[in-house]
């Protein structure tokens, strides 16, 4: 027997419940796995089909992963970008939430295993997006701070706010350089999100909590193995983002591959070091599929499901994947769509979309991408924004940029929430929720 | 050698610093231990004085404890009730905080020893605190959950939301019952305001999360050694309180002591069992000292050390204690006064007051307890007040509590964050933040 967590044994109760309190149904039943964007998009636009509806995650709320980085930095707390789940889908007829993990899914019975029993479905929706990838680097594996959800952004959090505190007693140089270093892995939007907001730290907060700090001890440095950061934008955005992050002290080492770390010292392929306490893996990410669906349908390297236009997976006729595990090759996308919220989004809503006319007989519409853009923000004030053939940068790109993500976030309180925090934020310079709640020790 | 945390080792520094970068000075030093009400408004106080102030605590911030148990019921986020210790004290000159744990004084050197090293003193000040009692019982020290700070309380939002969603997953009602049965010992203002908030939940949100549990399922006990709730208040609010309660659906038992709880059952003296996944316990506290200084001044029962009416500890001349940690025998309060906030905040501006008198040769003034009240809150909008002779329940009482916990809010943005969130929480009967962050995990 597997227990999902150890406490649950004192009641003695039976785990698996092949029916785990779902009602048996005349209708079809969609299990999702996922309650990331694909996988969110796609359950809300279901809300008045004649289906039962249930969903996995292995955390009860959503996590808006593009503001996970404001967390890390102490910028805002959890709960204005982590969103239950049982109450997105309140409103809806039965649908049904389930905290678990899945283990495994029978495609010949239509099963899916989980932590708290078996399932059939008569139509399977895999939105289980990505994890961390450390292209088999175990030091890294071991010693980074890898950045994929609530928890890590926290453990990110505290340790940053215990190495500034360890260097505010330390009287050698040398140290408190060390404890005041932080290195990123991994130029892409995540990466710069996160080099911008630890240089905002550094210009307007260290100073006043930690008066004995010189600016200068504190470093920011952003390693890219490619020759841009922001490499999946335009040139144009690369450039203005690599001059927004220097202007704000980051220092930027592009063509740089790290070799290993080992919790002090970040070696790069190309010799150098660097002495820093606190490193943060954000240079990659691969699916992260499920076991029962492999073969030919999943692609080694990435670990993406391949899907026709319908996100239908190949080789299966009622199983289909959404959003970042999904690789569909369109002529517009010939290596799959990038892995951001916005196709997530899309394929999810498309998908609901065609199985509410499956059920009604009708043919289904085949996906097609729309890119309403990509930004990413460096700092307080300053962003990049690829939209259609435009560019921008600055303070306009920003205020995009902000808009943009307030329209996305899920529910209106967080939207209030955040909003509040960030006028408050911006107006103050300031940046109130610097608590260690729980201490990061490395294991 | 003591490490503080593993990860600290990683940049090899010295740990025992004996100036632990504090600049030697002129002044007196004043050095303070804890940040909560009583040293807080101690050092609030000694703004403008000419001497160094220094302040050690475990957590880089303040508590607000009453409102500890909005987050143990996930009605609030900790930060709004978590303060940053540096940015309280921003503004005064020549003041130092540390994050550290106090191992012990050394009276005849003037030196706290600390886990980030040993510092002399001119004045030192006691503001420990208090610790949970569990009266011995170690079975219920192993297997409760206590509420004393803010990871307690997350591990008991984590537990109660983790247990609620294993209860809608079982098929077995005896099971069902046990995750959803909450038992709290002990009745004074902690385990009254934390009943009545368990009951809010079950009244507001249960359902509307859970559909397919039943609100009668759900059951919060609430056990109580002495004959009434809330027995440091008056009779008129210990009735009020008790009918509150029990028009919320509470099951209150009085004359009831817990005997032992082995994480499944609570077992009474008198010989009754409560199946319960959740018992949280409330019952006792005792004080915190400090190693180093014991013998007489230690009342041993209580863990209080002897102070005079000036807060010197008997026995010394330069240390103090304030707050909960402090016993000051009065004709008013032979036993010393009450462990709640009040007593702390008003010792602590008085000290701070008659250290400055005293640095510029004045005569120090004796204490004076000015009590304003007692108040606490049952569910969303009752509450009982014992204000000089004047006794108030119900509604009116549960604004004036509403004010008075606000204007105590440590700092601007938190009082109005708090304010917004229990506004919008109120006019929605919705608490959204209801994240299991890290699960809890029996150890």
């Amino acid at each position: 027997m597997v227990f999902y967590a150890k406490g649950f044994t004192y009641c003695n109760f039976i785990l698996y419940n092949s029916s785990m309190n779902i009602p048996n149904t005349e209708k079809p039943r969609i299990v999702v796995i996922g309650g990331g964007f694909a996988g969110i998009s796609f359950i809300r636009k279901l809300k008045n089909i004649q289906a039962q509806v249930v969903l996995f995650d292995r955390n009860n709320y959503h996590t808006f992963q593009p503001l996970l980085y404001q967390v890390s930095t102490a910028g805002l707390e959890p709960d204005s970008i982590a969103y239950p789940l049982r109450k997105i889908f309140r409103k809806h007829d039965d649908f049904h939430f389930r905290m678990a993990e899945v283990e495994g899914i029978d495609t010949e019975s239509n099963t899916v295993k989980t932590t708290v029993g078996e399932l059939s479905y008569d139509y399977l929706v895999i939105a289980t997006g990505t994890r961390t990838n450390y292209f088999g680097n175990t030091s890294i594996e071991t010693h980074s701070m890898p950045m994929k959800n609530v928890p890590q952004a926290l453990n990110i959090r505290s340790l940053m706010l215990q190495n500034i505190e360890k260097a505010d007693i330390s009287d050698d140089p040398e140290e408190r350089k060390c404890l005041l270093n932080f290195v990123i892995a991994g130029a892409g939007p995540t990466g710069v999100e996160l080099a911008g907001a630890l240089a905002e730290f550094r210009k307007s907060i260290l100073k006043n909590d930690y008066p004995f700090i010189e600016r200068e001890d504190m470093q920011v440095h952003l390693v890219e193995g490619s020759e841009r950061v922001l490499s999946p934008m335009s040139s144009f955005a690369s450039e203005k983002a690599k001059r927004f992050l220097e202007a704000m002290g980051v220092k930027v080492h592009l063509n740089t591959l790290v070799k290993s770390y080992d919790g002090k010292t970040v070696s790069t392929v190309d010799g150098r070091t660097f002495e820093a306490a606190t490193f943060i893996w954000a240079a990659g990410v691969t699916g992260a599929p499920v076991k029962g669906i492999n073969g030919s349908a999943l692609l080694e390297k990435q670990n993406r499901y391949k899907v026709n236009e319908f996100n239908l997976i190949e080789g299966y006729n009622n199983i289909y994947a959404l959003g970042d595990i999904a690789l569909m090759k369109t002529s517009a996308y010939p290596s799959g769509h990038p892995q951001v919220a916005q196709p997530a989004i899309q394929q999810g809503r498309r998908l609901a979309t065609n199985i509410t006319r499956a059920l009604k007989g009708k043919e289904m519409k085949p996906f097609e991408y729309r890119d309403k853009g990509t930004m990413a923000t460096i700092g307080r004030n300053k962003a990049v924004a690829d939209i259609k053939k435009m560019h921008f940068g600055g303070a306009f790109a920003w205020l995009l940029w902000m808009v943009v993500h307030l329209f996305f976030l899920v529910g209106f309180r967080n939207r209030v929430v955040t909003f509040f925090n960030w006028t408050y934020n911006y107006i103050n310079y300031d940046k109130a929720a610097r608590l260690i709640i729980r201490p990061f020790r490395r294991p």
